[in-house]
């Protein structure tokens, strides 16, 4: 099973407290370029893989989705989730994505925002949201960047002349990564782009747009901390279509 | 024009004494990687993009290639790639790849190894691949990984405890970067990964695979000194098709 740290208390309080938390996807400096590329929604079935509190799946019914389904593990997002939400056409659903699957050809979206990188085997996710998309159906997520993701020791780094980097190692050695981040001992899986994209390649989905995400100028400008992130991407974003 | 370095003395006899100038397309490490992505070439026309000496050119009419056309920037690369080649259907020809147009839908195969990032107009070049294609027809090629070439001051690092790493910086800044190599001021253009696929996706290319390359366990047993590229990709290797 993924580790749920989700539910580990000083995780979840830290986790709340974050701007996407709080105000929802504007929250979220990378939400208008994923946003870019989830298609038009009206009368379509939507699947949002890690959930959270529900923000994704309330707005893709306010875009004209039919139904949406909304999968987390942790119990205590699905909790908020469904205490923020009232639409019949919403559903919550318990579940480890490392065994999820779904039912066949019912989706015309399957979204997902930074949870896959989470997931040991996405081999088996993605082979799951293929045979859960409708003919022509989208897949769009973001992960952590696998430069973000690589390094034994994540973190920024000055050089004698004050040039700031961020070193990188093991990036062709896949597997867990052990930080901390909101609390100790978090497990994500690195693994490459090339590997995020073969892996959907081989299953037979096409590629549609690949986004090593930055901020934009105004971002920068309203938020000057944001400049960092143009060293090195903090978000992959992929869309594809079965 | 993009910066003829080849025709630099100092470069070129460095060039000259590499283990891929000197044995060939098997001196090149990623070579199995990137022949795996080559179609069957059995009657088919190639263009080669960046031939160097034509040792690609001359392995393609060896698989039974029906014609083959080598394009290169340096007439002394040409010289050596005429002087090591009798055979009437492999034609080399000089250009500039900023402004090279291939006739239409006439290759079934254009191939490029590691002379895309010297391109500063990328997208010109590939809408030009695109035309030159036949229908079905595919485009191999390897380019220095972004990675590897985002750095204003490229090289390993070695932290306190001894780590090495590969410190980057300016991912998403994409221009030119000069550094030195053979000799000084080598001027390569650096580009997302990202704006690679994208370029290809805009132009209605469909990716058939993308590889970060690094050493396979046997190639370090014969080579320790190779291990280091795990830590970061050396090369970006994309097969497409039209």
């Amino acid at each position: 099973m993924t580790q749920n740290i989700y539910d580990n208390p000083e995780f979840f309080e830290g986790y709340s407290r974050l701007p996407r938390s709080v105000t929802g996807l504007d929250g979220a400096p990378e939400w208008p370029a994923l946003r870019a590329l989830v298609p038009d929604l009206r009368g379509r079935a939507v699947a949002d893989l890690g959930c959270g509190y529900g923000w994704f799946c309330r707005w893709a019914r306010e875009q004209g989705a039919a139904h949406v389904l909304g999968i987390d593990v942790s119990e205590k997002m699905l909790a908020r989730a469904r205490a923020a939400t009232a639409d019949a056409a919403i559903s919550y659903v318990q579940a480890d994505m490392e065994c999820l699957d779904l039912s066949e050809a019912s989706f015309d979206l399957v979204y997902s925002s930074l949870a896959l990188h989470y997931v040991a085997d996405l081999a088996r996710l993605f082979a799951a949201v293929h045979r859960g998309l409708a003919a022509d159906g989208r897949l769009v997520f973001s992960v952590e960047h696998p430069i973000f993701t690589a390094p034994t020791q994540p973190g920024w780094s000055a050089d004698a002349q004050g040039r700031k980097t961020w070193p990188i190692d093991g990036y062709l050695v896949e597997g867990p990564r052990r930080t901390n981040w909101l609390t100790q001992g978090v497990v994500k899986q690195h693994r490459t782009l090339a590997s995020h994209l073969n892996l959907l390649l081989r299953l037979g989905f096409g590629l549609s747009r690949v986004e090593e995400w930055g901020p934009t100028d105004d971002q920068i400008a309203a938020h000057p901390v944001l400049v960092d992130e143009r060293q090195r991407p903090p978000f992959l974003i992929i869309a594809a279509r079965k």
